[in-house]
């Protein structure tokens, strides 16, 4: 069995009428499994995880979205996430057996839909037609509320449909990502200087590693300090090499790590090299766990 | 999605019309997935493994128990393993969602239909119905060529099927064991005198870990020594344990572990502790592994 991850944030946090007749198109889909949903009323803003073969999660995915666009109306939105559409980011994530250019043609297929109810699409991440478009920030500047000057300027031609300003629906970015590991190692001491030091000794854009983004902060009322990471793709920088610099750059200081941990889905994949430098199991596949048999 | 594992051990491996025909019984079975098959014709005798729910893996074992017991004649088997019966061993293991209890009754339903078919059978393991019938190699002892008079003595009365001797089938062993790890540590030395010392450290019957059986070997060709080891109950000996007192006692000699293996099927179970102890993950659930949601 080959899963695809998909990942919609969209526009309605607070009526969870709306949120709730979105995410049952999904759980129609034969084969298609929620994992996990989340709203909130202070963002007003909603995400659904769920995953399956590529083309039910397309075509739940393409459900779900018909009944955001029709019931979310953007031109009364107010909510302190940034955003520019009802049906916000929806990015494809490959988790097992699926390539990143098949999940690209995924989401091509899922722009192109949008794009011909009305919406303009803009591919971001692994989808991204060009640079400047690769990251949702630059995408999304401006938010809903600039977007109707923002499609006159043809440096923001939308990849799929209309170059014209969608009052109700706003616009959507749609792309394929790699899944993220959101990984905290907890430090046994209060000074939260040390997490903070640590952080930009690990974070890419210090001269850490490449695909680390990282902040420190204080645990409040637990008198730990907390290194707050994402590892944006594991297959290159792996979660042990992290842990290990964070380990050694603590030791510095005379610091321990407490505890550390995984927040949220995690693809079996990532575990590959953690088991294989600490165990040394150099030679093991990951198909001799048994349980992959069952998702053959 | 729960799973039963099945290893059955029959009689047969020149054969291998016979073998394939036992085979296929398994394979018709819906839901039922085979891992591994292996013939070997100097033991004479083969080795299915495969797993499912635990109904389709009770259908499947005796749909090829059938075929087997017809096909394969114990008067005129000859091999160099040990064995007592045409259908030699059943070991039931679980491995995802099913209790010892239910792997059990699973294991009791088999041995009543092989005893309604005039094979006397014995339960072994968590099956077991006395201390002394709990391990194979007392229940094998003397053999198919001892089991005519071995079933006179009251003291091994079958616990299913007729205490009579049947000359075509033998009698059969069946019952329920833990997934067993075989998990080897290479030893950047030649000297196997080191690897022997550290096998009778680690294992069981010398003081060493309750669930450890170990032996100490020469790599021939490579310049190393193995410590090849069975981990018979991961939940109460697991490995990362058993590896850091192999590294810890090497070290003693100067000498660093090379490499480790772990051979066949593992479950994945067996690497909760792993990664919990090395990543310092304490609040991992493995239900955040997001295949695991695939198996649901």
């Amino acid at each position: 069995m080959r899963a695809l991850m998909c990942e919609p944030n969209i526009s309605e946090g607070r009526d969870l009428k709306v949120v709730n007749a979105a995410l049952e198109e999904v759980q129609r889909v034969a084969g298609v499994k929620v994992l996990h949903v989340s709203s909130d009323a202070d963002h007003n803003r909603s995400v659904f995880t769920y995953l399956g073969e590529p083309d039910a999660v397309l075509a739940a995915t393409q459900a779900m979205a018909r009944v955001a666009l029709q019931r979310i109306d953007m031109s009364r939105h107010q909510g302190s996430h940034p955003r520019m559409g009802a049906l916000d980011v929806v990015p494809f994530i490959p988790v097992r057996g699926v390539s990143i250019a098949e999940a690209v043609e995924i989401a091509r297929q899922f722009g192109r839909f949008l794009g011909a109810l009305g919406v303009p699409v803009y591919y971001y991440e692994e989808a991204a037609t060009r640079p400047e478009r690769a990251h949702l920030p630059d995408i999304r500047k401006g938010q809903y509320e600039g977007l109707e000057v923002k499609l006159q300027d043809p440096a923001w031609a939308p990849d799929e449909g209309p170059a014209a300003f969608n009052l109700k629906s706003g616009a959507t970015v749609t792309g394929v990502r790699f899944p993220l590991l959101a990984f905290n190692v907890n430090l046994r001491t209060a000074d939260v200087s040390i997490a903070e030091r640590i952080a930009r000794a690990v974070r890419h854009i210090n001269g850490g590693y490449r695909c680390v983004r990282a902040i420190g902060l204080a645990l409040q009322g637990q008198g730990l300090v907390q290194v707050s990471m994402n590892l944006t793709d594991y297959t290159r920088t792996p979660i042990h090499r992290v842990l290990e610099t964070v380990r050694n750059e603590a030791a510095r200081h005379g610091v321990s790590v407490a505890s550390t941990e995984l927040v949220g889905p995690v693809p079996l994949g990532a575990f590959e090299e953690v088991l294989k430098h600490y165990l040394q199991l150099h030679g093991f596949k990951m198909e001799q766990i048994v349980e992959m048999a069952l998702l053959e």
